[in-house]
């Protein structure tokens, strides 16, 4: 494998006419592209592209293969990894690819190219009388080629999955420009093996999705939204437990909480209000959904009434209306926001452990975070659902914010060597992307590292797609 | 790539050594690891192995690998397409690999090696409280090494997916003996491409899947089973769509019959009745199943009643016991068996397409086959609400079997080029095997089959492991 060459101006010319008129993006238009949103990368790039079709990518990334050029794909660009951050290469956006080719919702099916946002799938799923049940709090800007391509999760991974499984096929344009038609519809089909797999999550480093056929599922009819304090992560667990076993596996969604969270949000949001009564070590979000309407409420008090007499609710309310429900939310929803808004930098651990694991992770987590700095403030919460902990950590009140930000890898380790140690993931939903590809390479075993680098030599023999992203260039 | 060596008696001997102690396969039983189900394929192989162990099955691969002997993976030998059967290479049997090593309710895990069957996966999860959902006819036999390599189906894949959906982790033998241990047990894990997707379905090409962490759902609370006779299966297309949105989604199973399956399964079992007064065109078997009690039958009955309004449906019956439940499915079930006691040969035909699209695939379908056999009777019946027929033939009345085992591939061809009109799967379920490899070359894209081919190279490159099935072995 050697190294992608640096385009002269003659390729960067060529580029631009195989990419199609409109496809340059110049002058102050380049800078949405190269801004990573919390400002932690800057981007690089000698030419940035925004093709209108498939065929134009081919005909972009083609050229890029014949002569060596290295190709950063980027969808939205709200990866929190760097995964979408050029360093010097060619940038191929897919903002330009915009259309909602089809919605069936008899078959349950939408296809939308790699621009359209992931608002835009659920209101156009919404408007056939569908769900499309993917949500994350950047959906109003990430795009399905982004959300594919980083198998997105969100608040309702419990129930529906994650960006994987809800996709059905995929487009995509390979590393030497040929155009992978695999856009199929069925539900069933066992004829080889299922490629799609590896562009989803595969952060544009084998090629890069241009539309994909996504899963609509019935829109639900009736919805209870719970929000409850909790004496413990450990009865956390027994709630989602009974939960599950009480509605028959109706829960959506079941986010947990830490008081810190709670605390911050109320902090920095003067117009919310603790939905109970007094402070708790912990609360819990949870959202049932059913298809038929009548009877989750009926199901849903009488779990609660459960729950008190078996101690694993101290205190609670079920939202009465839609604002109210929106209202709960709203915390959780502005756990990240609150946190930008603190004097000190956020460490952010996205990971994940078995749900059964999740209070002894948060125990032995929190006591190395105040070994190594005491006093730092570990603001966790997240989708307990999935075991999905966002284990944040900002630094002690009123501390240094230079001397702190130089404690973050090291804090960082600290909180992964816990969750190796619960055989849990150092990266449930964010992806690997330039910021934890090292370390990936360090945790994963040499047998899986090889098979991905096995992978990545098959279909990027050049390796000019999203270099030194995931995997570090040479083996 | 060259091609395997027969291995010596020498090379025999180091195996079985290798395989451990009872791991050799002798004598009488031999046969029922050479024996095709249905006799379509008689397998021969100089060595029968079933290592008792991940690291036995481990240190057997490596051999033959560095030997360059092919190995053909078995699992509970129930295959439709010839995958399991081996043509002169060393047979590696899962049988021995009897562990379930890890049940977790909490945590909805089930952790079991390859030998264990799936009807003892099912077992395990009902005794812990929770569903593993994969369901198919051969499930007593069937074990879950083979079902992940074929990515098996089945009666509830519309509600639960199939093996691929069902699965969290796997422990799997590379073709060269190293053992990648990826028994993640995490709803959530963005670290890399999801590499235990190629194994599923993989049909043991690219491996040997020794153990898997699968996923189980909450029990259901409350079951609803309806057999009706529908019109048509236009009628029976947008009947779904009805039960979809009436339930919100609860639809399990929604199997699809036509008047001849029907007829044939009362002909052959005595002891089944029709449920409904006369023949119709066509039948649906339904089954809806709820997490809490109490709704689905007043649901099922106000559907049923809109059905009837629509002329959606013309008769029906809603199964008032668990045993006329189970009756219901048993002329299902027996469809099968039905055609096996037929005097002529079945040509079966595993198909999918777009849902919509069934009615129109059938029409064409049956119009093929009666232009080219006349008075050929079509026996379709299956999981419509995937998609997916079993598309099978019967000779004519009273034709001679061997002339009608003539004209199986003329027919297999012109029901798939219907299939593939309609932009659907020439294997919904069963897979490719042998016995659908080279009408894969085929069918699929030149750029799929390279991919195919970059993937199998990767894993394989001295293409050893179940060679001959899938991919043809040279390029």
């Amino acid at each position: 494998m050697t190294g992608p060459t640096a385009p002269s101006p003659e390729h960067i010319n060529a580029l631009t006419e195989r990419a199609g008129p409109r496809a340059l993006v110049e002058g102050p238009d380049r800078e949405a592209h190269l801004t990573e949103w919390r400002g932690r990368w800057r981007g690089e790039t000698p030419l940035i592209l925004a093709p209108g079709s498939t065929e134009a990518v081919g005909a972009v990334l083609a050229y890029a293969y014949e002569n060596g050029i290295a190709i950063v794909p980027q969808g939205g660009n709200t990866g929190l990894v760097g995964g979408q951050v050029p360093n010097g290469e060619v940038l191929v956006s897919t903002k330009r690819l915009r259309k909602v080719r089809e919605v069936s919702p008899e078959g349950g099916t939408l296809t939308a190219e790699a621009g359209v946002t992931l608002a835009e799938v659920q209101a156009a799923a919404e408007e056939a009388g569908r769900l499309f049940p993917l949500s994350i709090g950047s959906e109003g800007t990430a795009n399905v080629g982004g959300i594919l391509s980083t198998n997105a999760g969100g608040v309702s991974v419990l129930r529906y999955g994650n960006a994987r499984d809800l996709t059905l096929g995929i487009e995509a344009v390979l590393p030497d420009g040929r155009i992978w038609h695999g856009l199929n519809a069925l539900r069933k089909n066992n004829t080889g093996y299922d490629l799609k797999q590896l562009f989803i999550g595969g952060e544009g480093t084998l090629g890069l999705i241009t539309a994909a056929v996504l899963r609509l599922h019935p829109a639900p009819r009736e919805r209870v939204t719970a929000f409850l304090s909790v004496p413990s992560a450990e009865a956390a667990v027994e709630l989602l437990a009974l939960t599950q076993e009480r509605s028959g596996g109706q829960v959506t969604s079941f986010e947990l909480m830490n008081g810190a969270t709670v605390d911050l949000v109320l902090e920095h949001f003067s117009d919310l209000h603790r939905p109970v009564g007094e402070a708790s070590p912990a609360y819990v979000l949870t959202e049932l959904t059913a298809g038929t309407e009548g009877t989750l409420r009926a199901v849903a008090e009488g779990l609660l009434e459960e729950a008190f007499e078996r101690g694993l609710v101290t205190d609670g309310t079920i939202a009465e209306t839609l604002a109210q429900a929106e209202g709960l939310w709203a915390i959780r929803h502005n756990a990240s926001e609150a946190m930008k808004n603190d004097p000190t930098y956020c460490v952010k651990c996205d990971v994940s452990v078995p749900v059964a694991r999740v209070p002894a992770f948060l125990e032995e987590a929190d006591a190395s975070v105040e070994a190594l700095v005491p006093g730092a403030r570990v603001i966790a919460f997240g989708h307990m659902g999935d075991g999905n902990i966002h284990y944040d950590v900002l630094g002690p009140e009123g501390a240094d914010d230079a001397a702190w930000r130089q404690r973050a890898s090291e804090i960082e380790r600290r909180v992964h060597d816990v969750v190796v140690a619960h055989e849990g993931s150092i990266s449930a939903e964010h992806g690997i992307g330039q910021l934890k590809r090292d370390e990936l390479a360090e945790r994963k075993s040499p047998v899986e590292i090889a098979l991905m680098r096995a992978v990545k030599q098959a279909f990027d023999p050049k390796g000019l797609m999203n270099p030194g992203k995931l995997l570090s260039p040479e083996a």
